[in-house]
Parts: C-alpha cells; structure tokens; sequence
C-alpha cells in the first residue's frame, strides 16, 4: 500500500503532546483527521513550503480551525519555518502557533479561523477569486491561475448557518476546483449529535448542486486517496466528500466521545494511545525516515519551478497581462492612481451635487471602476437600494467572467467570502447592505478586522433617516458597534467630498476593512476651502469657525451635519462664537497627532455639543462629562423620516436651544 | 367553487391602496400571496379576533415582514379591532400599523418581523413552546395546549442561514403542527433569483426530514386548499408546502418583475391593476358582503367559547395544574420566589466560595431549577463550559418532555428560537454561548430588545481571561455593544453574590433581555456588608470607601474587581484616601435616581480610574475626560490568562501606578 500509517501517527503523537504540553486544546479532530490529511498532503496538496506565498499553490483551509495542531503539524511535517520548538510553544505568547491558526503568525496559515461556518466562506471566497483571476488572465495554454482549494470541517461548521449560504452559492455559481472534505465524526461538545445534527448531509449539499461522494471510512487510506482522486476529476461543480471518521482516533479510552474533543488527553491517556498507535519515540522525536517520507520541499520547488516558467513564457507573449497580473497580486494600486483622485476632487467640488451619500458612492465606483480593475463588487441582494453596481458591473455567473456577485440574502456568506477574495489576492472587495444588516455579517466583520484585511463595507440606509421601514431597520447602536471594533476604519460622509475621500482612504487601506456609513437621503453639498478638503483626510476638521474666543464647539457626522450647519449660522447671528467640526471617522482622527487633536479640539473648551443619530453614550469620549449630546437612547420608529428627526430631537431649532443653554451654565 | 377571488382581491386592493397612500411598502409579496392567505385565513386559521391572546390560539408568523400591510389587511378583514383608518395611516408615526409588523403594536400580531429568516426562527420557538407545555399540561382528553403554528416566508427568508438552523433542528426534533407556506416567487430585489437561489428547496427541506409538499400553484384556491389540508394531518415532522406565486399578482406591467417588491406600484398601475383584478370600489372601501365573508368573529367566539369549556373542566378534575397554568401564561412567578431568593442569598453569603462566575451561575440555576419550572434552558453546544444543564435538565428530543435544548453550533437560531418560545408565553428561556459568539446571533439580540422580551443570555468566557484560544474567542468590543443597545441590560458580575443578583433581576425583568457576562476562570469572594449586598441591585455601589476627603474612585466590573481590591488595599497602605465602586450592570446604575448616581459617583471628584479588560472607549460615559481607563484597545492573543493580564496592564502594580499619576496630576 502506497501510504503507511506511521505517517498519520506522526501528526497524532504531535497533536496529543502538544495540547498535553500546553495543557489545552483540541486532540480530538486532529487524531481523527489525520488519515485523510496525510493522503491529502502526501499525494494532492500542490505547495511549496520553501516559499509559502508562492500565487498558484493550492490553498487549504481548516475550517475547523480549533484542530490548529494538526495544520502545525503538516506545516511542520511538510518542511515549512515552522520547528519543533515552535510546536512545544503551542499557544504561548508570541509564539508561531497560536491557539487557532491566525494570518501573519504562521507560514502557511492561509487565513483564521476558529469562529464555526467561516473557514469554509472564506475558501469559497478563494475559489471565486482563483475563478475570475482566471478568466482574466489565463491565455490558451498558459493557465497561470489554475489551482483547487481545499477545506477541511466538521460538524459544528456544517451547523452554522453560515455553511448554508456560501455552499448555496457556490453550487450556484458552479465553483469547480473547490473540494470539501467533512470530518463527520458525529460528536460535539454536547455529545452524540444525532439529537441536534440530523440532517442528511448528502441530500443537503445535492440540493444545492455539489457532487457528493459519500460514506468514505476515514481510516482507510486507499479509500481516501480514490475518493480524492475521484473529486479531483469533477467538473463545473464543488464537492463534498463526506468521511466517517472517530474522533480522537487511537485513544483508547476516549476516542469516539467528546471528551477527546477540547482538553489534553491526559498523561496516562497519552501514553496508551501512542501504546495503542504503535508510536514508540520519546515526545517531539520523529525519527528522519519518517520526516524524510513527509518532505513536501523538493516536490514544492519543482512544481514552482514549472509554474515559473511558464510565467516567463506568458510573461514574454503577454508583457502587459503579466504586468499588470504582478501588480495586482502585489495590491498595488493603479499608476495613475493620485490624478485620478485629485481629478475626482476637482469634479466634485465643482458640480456641488446635493445628493444622498449612497448615490454619491455610485458615482464615486462609477469613476473609479474603469480604472481600479481589481475592484469586485457585490451586495447581499440590495443592489438597487445600495447603488452599488455601476455601469460596467458584471455579474459572475457561473462561468461568466465578472466583477460583481449578487450574493442573494446572505450577509454573514457575503462578508466572511470576501474575506476569502480579499486575501487571495488581486482583488480589492466591496459589499454591500443596509447599515442594520451588518449585524447579520457582526462576526466576519469583526474577522476582517482581526486578519486585518481590506474589504470595503458599504452600509447605506445609515439612520433613523431611513423612514418607514421602522425600527427593524434603523441602526442605533451598530456605528459605535463598528468603531468600537480594533482595526475597523468607519467612516460616516456628510456629502459627495466627504464620500469621495473616505472611499479614496478605503482603497488605499490596506491593513483592515473600511466601513462606508451612507445616507438613504439627499444630503446638501458643503462648500468648504481648499485646506479644509485637505483635512478631511484627517478624519475631523474645523469646517465653520470664528476668530473670537470659541463659545462653543458643535460636533457632528453625516446627514446631522447640515443641520448643525444651519444652527451655527443661527446662532452667529445671535452674536455666539462658534466652531463647527465635521467629524466623519472618529479612528482616524484619534489617529492624528496630538497638535493637530488639541487644534480641533482644544481640551480648555469644554463647552461641546455633539449631534449624531446614532447611540449617544459613545460620544462621552469627544464630550465628555462637561459636553452635551443630542443623539439616540432608544429604538426608532416607522414614520417619513422628517418626523423621525423631529421627535428625537434633530432640528435646528434644539441645536440651537441646547447650545445655549450649555453656553450660558 | 369554495372560495371566492375577491375575497383574496380585497387584499389585494387594501394592499395597493396603503402602500400607494403612504408612498412607501411593499405591494409585491401581499398580491402574490392574497390567495394562499384567503384560504388559511379562511378555512384553517383558528384564531378568535375579539381577543388576539386567547391562548390556545393558532399563532401565524409573517416572516417575510415586509408584507406588513398582507398582515393587517387580514387583521383588518377578520374583525381585529384594526379600522380603515388604521390603515390608512399605514407606516405613519404613532400609527397601529407600522412598516413592518411589530408585536405589541397591532392586536393580533404574534412578533416583529422584518429581518429575513428570523419569523421562521421565532416560529420555531414557538412550536417547540407549543408541544413542550402540551406535554406538561395536557392530560388525557383535556388537550388545553394543541395547535398549529403557520408561517409565511419568502425567498429571502430561506437565504438567510438562519434558516437552515433552524429548519435543520426542527427536523431533528420532529416538530408537528409547524407549517411553512413557502412563497415561491423566484424574485427577490436584484432580481431574478436564478442566478444566486438556484437551490432545490424540497430535497433542502427532505434532507431536514421535513415532509415537503411541491409545486403547488399558489393562485389556485383549490390546490391550495388541498395542501394545507393535506400538511394538517402530516404527524411528527414539520411541513414545508412550496407554492408557486407570482410577485405582484395582478399587476399587468409589474407582476413577476422586482420592480413590485419595494415601492408603490404608482397610481397608473394602481388603475390598471384593479382593473385587471376585476376590482371596481373606490379606494378603501370594502363592500360590506365581502367583509362579511371575510369575517372571522362569530367562528373564533366558538372557538375559545370550546376551549373555555374544555377548560373549565381540566380546571375541576386537576385544580393544581390549571393553576400552574395560568400563573405560568400570565408569566408570574411562583409564589415563594421572594424567600427563594432571599435564603439564596444567606447560603451564598456564607459559604464564601471563590469561583468562577460561570460555576456559580451553575449553581444557582441547580437552586433555582427545581422552582422555576418555567425555567428552559439551553446551550449552542457548549453546555459543559458554559456550565447551563443542571443535574434536573432534561433533554427535549423529538418527543420527550424536557427542559433543555441542544441547540447545536447554532447562535442566532438559539436566540431567535428563544424569542419565540418567551414570546409563546409559559417560559422564561436562557441561551448559552460564549460571549464572542453572541455575534453569531446578534441582530435576534437585538430583536429581543426591541421586541421587549425577556430572554436571559448567559455570555462565558467574557474576557482576555479565557486564555489560549486567542484573539478570535477573546471578546473585546462585544460588552460595550451589548450595552449600547437601547433596552438590553447587561450584567459582568465579580463574584458568587453578584452573580446571584445579576441572575434574580434578569427572572424578574419582563420587559426585555438580560446578558450575564460570566468568567471562565476562578474569582475571589469579596465580603461585603448587607447594605452593600442591597445596594447591588442597583447597578453600582459603593464596595470600599475612605472617610477622608477622596483622593480618587476606582471603578472596575468582573474579574477584574480583584485586582482594584487589592490595589485599593496598596494605595490606603500609602496614604490615599480611595472609594472602591463596582459596577456589574452600567444600564441599572443609570436607571437610579440622580442623588444615588451623584452620592456613588460626586460630579466632583474627577479623579476616576476604570478597569475593564474590554474596549475601553465605551467607559468615558463615568470617567470623563479627566479619568483614566485600564482598558483593551486592540485584539487579545493566544497564550495563558495570566500572561495576557500582564501584558496588556491589567496588574495590581499598574492599577497603583496610574492611580498615583492621576492623584498627582
């Protein structure tokens, strides 16, 4: 038989003493699954270990992402920067192998994952983008984007309902290339699973148009490497290959059970698996025969070294292609990139539109989309509300080449795939749905966030501003949400400038997502000089002010803005010396310099009225306890949104009444 | 024939006018949908419209909400006391007929809908209510508990991975008496659905082990009728019955197009649609012989009218029962609860356990358990760390009375379920998960908020403190979120006590959710006086205190309360004069009078140290901008609770230090 068992044992003996080393974590999946991985890495996976971020290396992703070890182990085995050292360091500080895999830390690691369901969006994700770069830039015979990805999950992914909307999709779209293999070990933390997990994974995944191969013993390496191989062959379909496995496979007393799932075996436990595994070396020993089985780096070189040339060849015949291909996996932005955007200025401030801040971002993609190619959009089934598809939008539709994704209703999918695209590489993503709907996506959100990738949120229908729909979907709390979040970047445009610069910032990010906060109303244009749109950039400047000592400092965001705008021209008549700031992302402007802070904000002037439609109590940190805040405590209502801003207090009329009287206490 | 098309026209034209009048809505899924609506309606719904909460009535979900105005044209038709006018002021502030339905706003509207896949959810919880009480409290021929939950849900609602949760465990559980009519219009708003709901819906549904009844034409009353008739005599599955439908029926330009989804047809269309309806009154104007057909009044009296009798009869032959009954739908709690609690109090107050706050929310639900039978518990299958079965849990499980739910690695159905089982009435229901993953469920978090209902959502491993598993389970961001949403109240208890405190009001409040934000690692019991053990209670209270003019007031919640205790025990040995607040619930710390808020926190001391490891932005609300906060402002890591402490500051010594620096500045 071409596979020996010594070499899924040498992951099993890696994870238990790891974990047990660690004194936590995750045995159970790793022991279970490391028949099907030793096939799968031994005789399938196409990488290179010797360079990690080599374009056209297959990418797996662990789905189940709490089986770290098993990964560490593979990177380890495979001959990645990965030593043993780094295995005993198993979920130490600043160590190589955190807890979950996380991006940055570990050669190898493709994404992170750990939070169930989105491990598998993120490699459909991946595939889209493998797909579409594809269709783009393969020529004839020179396939130079041409690779599978690879996802491992169990049964606690398959739950999410997460699963359900991005393996929908993909039947949908038709990903081929993209091969699931499901530990299904019917065990969760709970237990046996067949009081809560049921359903027939094979009928689930056949209505949504996968290829299934089912009841494949994960045990038995002949039957694992057919069905790989039978996966492989499938066309115009993504598929599933379900595999039977035990947890904690080889412990004799706790395979099969969920107490082999989340803690160290033990040590007694340890010694009779590996007793029972026929594992005989000492802990963290594998022995060279069994390394020199598992070297994946000669195997890597070669297949990069073909893949090289057949670059330098495509690069000979397509010069621009091929430039233009190494820009875009390099993210970076178009040469013409600071014209464009100088010209985009000039244009705006000219033709003083007063429009919504959605339609504003339409006319912005509209501007850059000929140019930023690497610009893919999408919307979870809100395009025409969104006004995220611009003229040269094309939907990706099975086999069509595209640069737009109508993700149907599916928020969390949506988000968590273009996570996937984004770090794939070549792309820039942007999605899209109405501000409260972020709540559905929270978690892929707040992933972006953490893997510190660059997508671009466009959250229209911003406030209480939305109207009739009512309280269901009027954001209060989700934009203190979403600055509260590390690394997030919100930005919330007051009009077509502020809308042009926050999307010029999210372009050029490229360490986290931005999150673009846009009105469902028209806005008034703002005039302002040319310094002032400079300090947008800034994210909060000085857009009215007075050269006597301040009375007062106003404070606000987005479609409030205007209002303050009139009650600053109301109360100067009155003979008040006013400061309006206009503050459309607080992280950014935390983010300047001290001077340039206590410029805008002088901390001696306590006087401050913040106005913003949104949750108040986030706003005590520009406020503070000296300051007033006309913002939301409560739920919205459904009503035309005039009357919104007049019962919770958005007019000028109270700006104006609370000014002085913070003025005069 | 039976039924009558104008009859199901009527709806049609209440639709068109509403949505035409108030200039907003959504006319679309009301005329696809009039026909099956006429005949449930009609023929299936037992419902009495004289009193909308007689308990033993059908209860009907809309979970495509959008359709509100399909909702209150039934309403309206049947005899709820919801008049022309009403309508007429459809999505008009302060009206009984908001843009989406909303419960406690219209008489006969069971729960807010609106966001997609969370009626189905909620529908769910309420048939699991349904058949978990009927278990309880039926007896042999006297069945008080026994009816049929209908739901209405579109494409969009089978989009949303909610959806799959929470059809996949109705599956499992062999739910009967749920039925979904299934609105199979193949639009949703970016169009026609081929191109991103491509999926096979009744082998979806088959694979749930749903009973699926297919391709029934939605415009036929006769086909329509049979089905129904056919899904009520299906046993021990739930029933999906597939119609087909065109969006806009009726409309001779915009029928089957997405342009009938979201906005009034126009008062051309609306001419031309009447006419091609055949509908020949004036704008809401119903001619009385098709409200009299229409009218469900006499057949509900009869109805509850049976019921009554039925129940007159239970109540004589099992007094007891039908006591427990009704205390338990009135939502009162039992009898002894006060001396309950009371004596809870003492016991903890005596054994002084230092525990983890998850471990003593274990033990008092094993105290309060056997009491509070109306107690039903559950865990998105993390019961054994989130510590929520008690030894008297018992399974639900296809037809087992229990009191506990495996809900599987299923957040947001959990909580929506929940939704559904305390708004069903009988039930006070607590989820668990760990905290980061309460953004899985998000937006039913806030739907309980909103909805006003009380659910009590037990969040562990709450902190950097959890260790190893890095920063995707490292909640940091998620307290400030929950506390910002309006009518959420959030508790991070520090010890045994707090715990109990936080877990006696979270029964008590009826109006809305309670979060229990509990530690997994152990916590010191702190020794309090009995006015401090009243005082928590409030939110805030004084723990430790200086007679001496105060130097500073440190502020601190959870685990990290310890640190403050004994950092204020290092300071008082320097000489500084120090009041210790601990803060388990900020929002009923608001809610108290002004002079107890200014008693705890003197407008006037503004030296103000906070300590929360959670994002510190949150916090300026009590310290200002003169304070200082220990706080999280980036994401955790993977590595051992107590390096993590360390590193990000959270130690007696630097507690110390920056409370010195504050005193001298």
């Amino acid at each position: 038989m071409f596979s020996k068992k010594y070499l899924a044992n040498a992951i099993r003996a890696i994870s238990i003493d790891s974990v047990q080393l660690a004194n936590s974590g995750h045995p159970g999946a790793p022991m279970g699954m490391a028949d099907i991985a030793e096939i799968l890495w031994r005789f399938f996976l196409n990488h290179n270990p010797k360079n990690p971020l080599w374009h056209n290396r297959d990418r797996f992703i662990l789905s189940n992402g709490h089986s770290s070890i098993l990964l560490y182990s593979l990177l380890h085995l495979t001959g990645y920067n990965l030593n043993i050292s780094d295995l005993k360091n198993f979920r130490q500080l600043n160590s190589k192998t955190p807890g979950h895999p996380e991006i940055g830390y570990t050669p190898g690691v493709e994404t992170t994952t750990g939070p169930l369901g989105q491990g598998i969006s993120i490699a459909v994700g991946m595939a889209i983008a493998e797909r579409t770069l594809g269709l783009y830039f393969n020529r004839d015979k020179y396939k130079i984007v041409d690779h599978y990805t690879w996802v491992f999950a169990g049964d606690g992914c398959l739950m999410e309902g997460v699963s359900h909307e991005v393996c929908s999709l993909a039947g949908t779209l038709c990903l081929e290339k993209l091969i699931l293999l499901y530990d299904k070990n019917n065990i969760s933390i709970d237990g046996n699973t067949d009081n809560w997990f049921s359903e027939d994974v094979k009928k689930r995944f056949e209505s949504y148009h996968w290829h299934v191969i089912d009841n494949i013993n994960g045990h038995d390496s002949e039957s694992i490497f057919n069905a790989i191989k039978q996966a492989k062959k499938i066309k115009k379909k993504p598929v599933i290959i379900i595999f039977n496995t035990i947890i904690g496979f080889g412990s004799p007393n706790k395979s099969g059970t969920s107490s082999a799932h989340g803690a160290p075996l033990g040590e007694k436990e340890v010694i009779l698996s590996k007793k029972k595994l026929n594992w005989k070396y000492p802990p963290f020993e594998i022995p060279d025969f069994i390394y020199s089985e598992w070297d994946a780096t000669k195997k890597g070189k070669l297949l990069e070294d073909s893949w090289n040339n057949i670059f330098k060849k495509y690069q000979k015949k397509y010069p621009k292609l091929a430039s233009e291909y190494i820009r875009r996996m390099q993210n970076k932005l178009p040469e013409n990139w600071i014209d464009i955007n100088k010209n985009l200025i000039k244009i705006l401030n000219k033709s003083k539109q007063s429009i919504s801040t959605r339609q504003a971002s339409k006319n912005i993609i509209e501007y850059f989309g000929p140019v930023v190619l690497e610009l893919i959009g999408g919307s979870a089934d809100l395009s025409p509300s969104n006004l995220t598809k611009w003229s040269g939008s094309k939907s990706i539709n099975k086999y069509v080449l595209g640069n737009y994704i109508n993700y149907g209703v599916r928020e969390f999918g949506m988000t968590s795939i273009a996570n996937g695209i984004s770090q794939y590489g070549g792309f820039i993503p942007y999605t899209s749905t109405f501000l409260i709907f972020s709540e559905y996506a929270r978690n892929a959100v707040r992933m972006a966030a953490l893997m510190k990738t660059r997508q671009i949120l466009i959250y229209t229908h911003d406030s209480i501003g939305l109207g009739e729909d009512g309280p269901t979907h009027q954001p209060i709390e989700q934009l203190s949400s979403l600055r509260l979040t590390p690394n997030m970047s919100v930005w919330r445009p007051a009009d077509t400038l502020e809308t042009a610069i926050s999307w010029k910032f999210s372009i050029e990010r490229k360490n986290g997502p931005t999150a673009l906060v846009l009105s469902r109303q028209n806005l008034s244009f703002i005039n302002r000089t040319n310094d002032q749109i400079k300090n947008i950039n800034k994210g909060g400047y000085i857009l009215r002010d007075s050269e006597k000592k301040l009375n007062i400092i106003l404070i606000s965001t987005g479609s409030e803005l205007k209002l303050v705008l009139l009650a600053y021209k109301e109360l100067k008549k009155l003979g008040y010396s006013i400061r309006v700031v206009s503050m459309p992302s607080t992280d950014v402007f935390d983010s300047q310099d001290l001077d340039y802070k206590n410029f805008v904000l002088p901390p001696k002037i306590k006087n401050r009225l913040i106005v913003e439609a949104s949750m108040k109590d986030y706003w005590y940190k520009y406020s503070g306890l000296n300051g007033k805040i006309i913002g939301m405590k409560t739920f919205g209502e459904s009503a035309p949104s005039d009357d919104l801003f007049k019962k919770f207090g958005f007019t000028v009329k109270n700006i104006v009444k609370k000014s002085i009287r913070l003025i005069n206490n």
